[in-house]
């Protein structure tokens, strides 16, 4: 690392946590809306932006994750960004499917909003809201 | 839990990781543009929906973090969401300073895109661009 700060400097120098991985944010080019957050190594940013096809690392199969690649919901990637202390990736994407973004059968991850509830022991709840 | 799924309960049963803390992205409820990431604990949480306005933790200060305390730069929360499995929070905000959305001066923390670079080890640079 030079003098120049990493909020500065064009070197490559992402912050992986222990584990080896990076949190990724991935949007769609389009309307702007968040899609999803998931992790990748050095290898899934590689092949993301080699091939311009989002892929992540799969924390629970312990792979590669080639979004889509069963189910021809293939994001493929616009722009890869990295934040000021290179410790997450922005992907803005544009989707073969839209509605097998989520693997519930969404158009994006976020579809409850948490509210107050003085009845649970967190004091919140979740509330759930129609996608397109 | 009750057999309602992770992915369907309208409880709240967030997935901190082993530090207590959940990563949480804000966008401009405006412009929809990604603001940043941090990471929240259950405190950080409670806090921002009750108040409505954005607490994170701040783990290099190891606390609790009331964005734009001092600076006045303030992030009043429009909504906040989580995803599917319930590890990650999205909130949507308004700002008072857009300029010290970062600690940087910028209004966003997402300022460099990650391009190829066949001459670096990672086969990654990183090129900055303006922001607004």
């Amino acid at each position: 690392m030079t003098s120049i700060s990493i909020e500065e400097t064009e070197q490559f120098l992402p912050a992986f946590n222990a584990d080896g991985l990076i949190p990724c944010v991935a949007v769609d080019d389009k309307s702007g809306a968040v899609l999803m957050m998931a992790w990748m190594n050095l290898e899934a940013l590689q092949k993301t932006i080699e091939s311009g096809i989002a892929h992540y690392w799969s924390r629970s199969r312990q792979e590669l994750w080639k979004k889509g690649a069963t189910s021809g919901a293939l994001q493929s990637v616009v722009s890869a960004k990295i934040d000021c202390d290179q410790d997450t990736v922005l992907l803005a994407v544009t989707l073969q499917k839209p509605q097998q973004t989520c693997h519930t059968g969404r158009n994006t991850c976020f579809y409850r909003t948490i509210v107050p509830d003085s009845d649970s022991t967190s004091g919140l709840r979740l509330e759930a809201h129609n996608t397109d």
